[in-house]
């Protein structure tokens, strides 16, 4: 398989990989990290840390109000960006914290670039979108996702080997520090929702645009978070672990 | 633009979505869970969950011991299962454990895969691999993750409006289930590491056939895991916020 064995020559090229998602010394220029240090010693165990991530549900009854403050937010999200993992520590991970007047502002921006590609698709289809944007515009706040394409390009050329994962590196990376920030403001005692608005190219274009953010980020997930306006939901119900999990041993 | 907008009316045209990542009915008929359900009156902190979350880190240095049993990592792997959220609820998740004897025969199954494909790419980088190959070797289990194929192509049919974010999707879910489970390992007081054996086509067939999958099923990753025989490391270096964070208010 000559094709396969010239990929892999480009794969092990530059140097032998131990770990695709380790925690080497990244190829990106590290400067010193703002966020206070989590002391260990009062580490909780895994039976307690998977409670704390069950609580986490979709809530979309939400308040345009926070009892939790825009900079205890803030430090969360710093918390988390200061460990999440990333193949070779290359950290492609950007986020922005939007809130208050500027998240339904967002949300307009949001509305106003879906609505001609919506109408595109059937009035109807617009309506009831609409209605569904000025529901997340009633929340208080988001935690947009982006992942920076230079910082996945550049990856792809220090670590030549890994070239034809990265991208796929980047969603796992995401999807971790999602599930991090979206079970710790809901331990904090919010609601939380997470949207994919980057499924309608021209509204991620807008939203980058309102966030002025740089042209490479490319957004991955949107958090709409706030005060819970409904009970906290079940989880709902799934699949029997007879179809999900196997066992060798 | 009338391709999206054609695109968009199979979005939105089975029913509208309130969100992407939401936990409402699957498609897939679900089956009760065997899951004990975790009590949450004993739900923890944000800031300790983090401290928890930040414990966990890359280990490679393993013992072929686990101070942890097999059942009580398969009940972790079943807690995880049993509230990671994916795209309407739709669930492509699949995780194989694998210990002990099993462990290291994956791994010599893992290593026959590589050695033509890796020998192509040169005797050093065989050499190379085969060392770490066998490192591998040396830990006590595997946790591996898949996601069914299958699964993806009928959410995408049942949801044909997301259909073009199904696997993007599916990423995002898996890596939320990786660093639960990784974090939960590592809480119990073992070591872990990720791999990502799906970067090499054939060794990924190798490990399916190894493990016995249905031939839908990809491999996402692969967390190895066993007792430590290294200190903790510490968390490695990280950009500033100043480069990954915006905040917007």
């Amino acid at each position: 398989m000559p094709e396969l064995s010239t990929k892999l020559r480009r794969f092990f090229g530059s140097k032998p990989t131990t770990s695709s998602l380790s925690e080497k010394q990244s190829a990106v220029k590290p400067t010193p990290t703002t966020t206070t240090p989590v002391k260990m010693s009062s580490t909780i165990s895994a039976a307690q840390f998977l409670a704390a991530a069950k609580h986490r549900r979709s809530v979309y009854g939400l308040k345009n109000t926070s009892a939790v403050s825009d900079k205890r937010v803030q430090e969360i999200l710093e918390e988390v960006l200061s460990f999440t993992p990333s193949s070779y520590n290359t950290q492609p991970l950007r986020i922005v914290l939007v809130t208050g007047a500027k998240h339904a502002a967002l949300w307009d921006a949001i509305s106003a670039a879906a609505e001609p590609v919506l109408k595109g698709a059937g009035e109807e289809v617009w309506k009831t979108m609409q209605g569904i944007f000025q529901m997340h515009k009633g929340a208080y706040g988001s935690v947009a996702f982006f992942d920076s394409a230079n910082v996945i390009a550049e990856s792809g050329k220090t670590h030549a080997s890994a070239a034809h994962m990265f991208d796929e590196f980047s969603h796992h990376s995401s999807g971790m520090a999602q599930i991090l920030v979206w079970s710790s403001l809901e331990l904090e005692g919010l609601g939380a929702n997470l949207q994919h608005l980057n499924a309608i190219p021209p509204v991620e274009e807008a939203i980058k645009k309102f966030l002025a953010v740089p042209e490479d980020w490319k957004l991955r997930a949107h958090l709409n978070y706030g005060d819970e306006a409904q009970p906290h939901p079940e989880v709902p119900q799934k699949l029997s672990t007879t179809e999900t999990l196997k066992v060798v041993n």
